[in-house]
């Protein structure tokens, strides 16, 4: 994810980092190339250009902006939904282990100190630990890449042998969550509400995984941005032909910047698409899950904490 | 569903597989071929011809383009509903497979592993079968085809017998599942605040049927199909009118690329209304269903897995 | 609501069933009787015709079209809306029904089987109908018609007395089920936190009846439908002056296609506006309420089931 | 609320109760007068009369068209919002009132009777009042006006006195259901279970007044609004330029026409922003919180029920 | 944020405070600075300025719109939802005051008194106190600026000593009430059940919290940004060569009203992005944070409360 200041005025032209422009330079200078050759043609060999006239640009551009718009719109609704999800995943995090420390206490010593001691603090610290491991494995889970370092220090040693068996790690985590709870429940560490409220938790945490399951696996209907790709490109390999009558030799500039425009939007919408990548315009996953690891160890007041993630050139992955 | 790499920008054109084209063609072809009779009687017989000239195109070119973006953004909000209804069927069916392992124990015995022995197991088997067959019976009663041989391996004997009789299946199996909660309760295995945490995720995936039913059986209006068809095809049956006089000999070429862009997005949007079908556009129920089933069958430590289901020629079924 | 498969392109042309057309033809045809006058005027008495030019026609077309377009989202929206409160109230009366025979148990037998003996299936079959009740009054109640002969086989004797009463007879409704809730708890027939859960349904159910009022009783802010028909009516009763300097003898049938779209469009953004009539672009309430005494019946092992509308020349009531 | 038919189309024209042409006549009046004067000016005095050509017209007029849209349609939530927000208040008080009833008892008797009696009685028969004065002082706090009168029949003398301290009446009677609650709690009327149930809906009510206040206290922000008012202004008092050459004498009823239009969305988008109003385009809450009072005191069986308000002229306040 | 009547319409195009323009005034101004010079070139040196005609501008104004449109929507999307968070927060803080008192009682005693003696009165008030400082916190988070000053009245000695060490105030707070309420339970001042609903409440506070920060940390797509911008630099830079040959010397003047609505929509889309800053056109986050402390002070029988915050030059921060 780009973070930056927008640029001023004069810069604004001169940025390439995070700007769409490096994906589509070749469909815009193939456009540019066009717009000459068609320029060079109607000059030298006119009988061999054929005249569009611009009605069919007209027709056809306020279509397909019509629905480049609503194809964008979607876009960007899902990679603002998976956003969403992080943020509800930053607080179902902040909250098991806050809840944790909550309800579940050593009965009979009742103690008040935020530290508690004995079985319960044990309790605390796994729960806030596998909160930790299910927000990395989630991302990696997202990524199609492997986890296992980054969620190590988080699993005991039994987790670790246990988890090469299993293909699907996140879930596998929310079930030894669910494990924890039951076991307080049984050495009566908790009372039965408050392990409700916990478990809604882990629920919860179960719906972030299935939405970002479902926006990861279910693309935007192939077909429609298949009919959005190809009208755009007869669009833009073909405005030359409707605009060179009228503009001469300023053809070449105007088809590249409407080509621009075009193919940046179509770029990005694709982009956005899938938001759990780790392009420049999608979001900062290993940020925001080292964010829940600081937090999470900050509440078991752990004495060194991590350091955040600082965007690269602009760039927060 | 189509799940694919999109091609580049060459073989873009090229693709036919999770393309409307194949849907359209016919109306492409006529409109064309119109364009093309149009275009001749202009050259030898003017006087039959009539000049519409482009301004109405351009008044109604712009209402169609709103109004198709209008239904298509509603179509398309139908099937990415759909889409999170199925997404909440896998967080509930894997949710009450947890929470039943959680929740019904056999309480005098306080065994803390994975695998309760004794009563509390059968239920934990149980619930994860029946929720299965939720999950296929759901699917063939939104297909309309007959579910009988899917869910037979997670039924019992009994059930079997009776479901013959049954009508809405997926609502039986909901039944099941209630009475399961009900004797489990009866035989102290479950709190009662427990149970009512397993009572809401049946009432979840009844919140999901009852929503697949909506979506299944309330298409858009008709009257709206209707009044976008009739316009999108007296719209693409006259354009050739309105542009032989300043086209030409290029009048077929642009028709057939504005109806193809008109038919398809008024093809997609049909298609996408009602996205519980088998056509390459709508949902991958049979991957999804696998998928759950997979995922419990796991949760219950069985040996051998199914294989989840694996995209033909790109379409995932 | 009509239910049919699309018709074939050539079929379209003739469907009148489900279509506009028959609201708006006196509109299209004063349309078409002006456009011929205005070609007549301008052939024979030039100078009595002004010219309008098409321009102002371009200028307002594209207003009229984004703000039909932004009516017809919203009444759409108030459409849906009403239908997945009905789909709601199917999930809340199923819902109620298979938790009254859950929660609601003769404590001292512990009686597993599903047809629970003595008072405890009493309020089991009383909670079932009174759901049935509500399910056809809420739809006298939006449409405006008599619901006494269609609740009367749901109630009892004392309440088809106390019924001719009451002013809001789907509220009333709702107080007697509270009251069945109340008696359960004083009678020990169930517990306070499953007599909570059944109470939610209740609300639930008051919910949808407020959420149904709201869209039946709050239409689109009025100055807005006038506006948008007024601009309408002008735009299509004026627009021959605007087009027969360049069309000619085409004016009538262009003008016709025209106000056909925006007239229609026009039309169905009024009638979606209030989705409880019985219209056939309406919701099909009776369907839906026979659905749910169906689905109820059938929880409560009736022998005789009614049938299911059928829809009646492709319209379902 | 404007509440009549729609009327006919000769009639439509004619109708200015509910239109918004009241409110900018004066616009409309300047435009036309405008395009008289530059008119008058081409006519004799051509060189003083600019030619703005209509270009500039048809860039300026789809990119405000486009904003007035998103405007109203921000405007036409707000408005839609707040209605179910009153909506859920319905709700909320009619339910506050029927759980009264269920879950306050008085324990020993074990009465069943819909009126119980004594204490318990007392406490539901409050808390209906206060509910209804609740949905008064929520009015009058919209509306800005002093709900003293209104709400006093539902007060005790020693409200009516600490009333008189209070800054924030809607939030004060809030505490008092609240402080109903806890006494019932204390006396043991009601259980701890249920207790957080009435809570819940004290909760909801709150949640109904902050939304409220929300919409009430936001507008819109001012530089939106600011921008499109002069935009708009500008375009209609300059279109006449635009027109007068191609539409000579036609020019000011065109001019009419469009600024009726454009004038006309962005006088309704200002009206429905701030939907608590006494304008024709505002919601009927003095009707919606007479039918609170109606529906509560048939809940509390009051022998003399209030009549429900009725429209005066189409108006209904 | 910017509250005041609306001027009327001879005052609107003098309005400075709150107005866009200030922002946008030199681009406008270049804007009619390139038109002035192009006019000129056209007049002198006619074969030195291109004629780009209107057409790529009619092209280009109707994408860029669309997308303004689109980006405009979101930013407004953006800025409401953060409202509505805030609107959240003030239900949150009143509702854990209101339910604090109801819930957290003296249980020997049984007093009714809305000023509960003794221990759980020192809970009422933390409870509240704790509720105000995390407003006071939460808006200094979001404006990066110190909230040391703001929040320590409502801190005990001990609280702003540790506050030192903390990176996270916010969250910090929480757990202080977290704490509380551990305590307050294991004293048994308070039933699990209702510990349980202000757990909800902190629970609830927390979700404002990250929703904020989700607002707060990620801006809309920098990519989008950029295009946007870029097009409309372009558009408005090279606009006058487009208009010059029909318009003359009106060109400078329609250029810069063509640049106040692009710009402007822009700048205020980029403004509303992010609304937790100072300009006149984010939000009233101090006014809101006051409003917290006054309603919650009032709940605790304060004698002398704070006044409200009032506008400053309409301005309220």
């Amino acid at each position: 994810m780009i973070v930056r200041d927008k640029p001023n005025a004069f810069m604004l032209f001169f940025v390439v980092q995070g700007s769409v422009v490096p994906v589509i330079a070749p469909q815009i200078l193939i456009s540019a190339f066009v717009a000459i050759i068609v320029h060079l043609g109607y000059l030298y060999l006119p009988s061999f250009i054929p005249d569009f006239t611009v009605t069919p640009f007209v027709l056809l551009g306020v279509t397909l902006s019509i629905f480049l718009g609503f194809r964008n719109r979607a876009s960007y609704e899902r990679w603002w939904e998976a956003r969403k999800q992080w943020g509800q995943l930053i607080i179902d995090t902040r909250s098991i282990a806050r809840q944790a420390q909550t309800y579940i206490v050593d009965a009979p010593t009742g103690t008040t100190s935020q530290l508690s001691s004995g079985k319960a603090n044990k309790y605390h610290r796994r729960i806030a630990l596998l909160a930790v491991a299910f927000s990395h494995a989630l991302r990696h889970h997202l990524r199609d890449t492997d986890s296992t370092d980054d969620i190590a220090p988080f699993l005991t040693e039994l987790d670790k042998i246990t988890i090469k068996t299993v293909q699907h790690i996140p879930n596998f985590i929310l079930n030894l969550l669910g494990a924890e709870i039951r076991t307080a429940l049984q050495n009566n560490l908790i009372g039965e509400i408050s392990a409700r409220n916990l478990e809604e938790r882990i629920t919860a945490m179960a719906s972030v995984l299935a939405a970002c399951e479902r926006i990861h696996n279910t693309p935007l209907p192939f077909a429609y941005s298949l009919l959005l790709h190809r009208t755009a490109y007869i669009y833009c390999f073909t405005l030359p032909f409707g605009l060179v009558a009228s503009l001469g030799v300023l053809t070449p500039f105007v088809t590249a910047v409407i080509a621009y425009t075009f193919f940046g939007l179509d770029a990005l919408g694709e982009e956005l698409e899938g938001p759990f990548g780790t392009s420049p315009h999608d979001l900062a996953l290993s940020s925001m899950s080292k964010t829940i690891e600081i937090n999470l160890l900050e509440t078991l007041s752990e004495p060194h904490l991590p350091a955040p993630l600082l965007p690269k050139k602009y760039n927060l992955s």
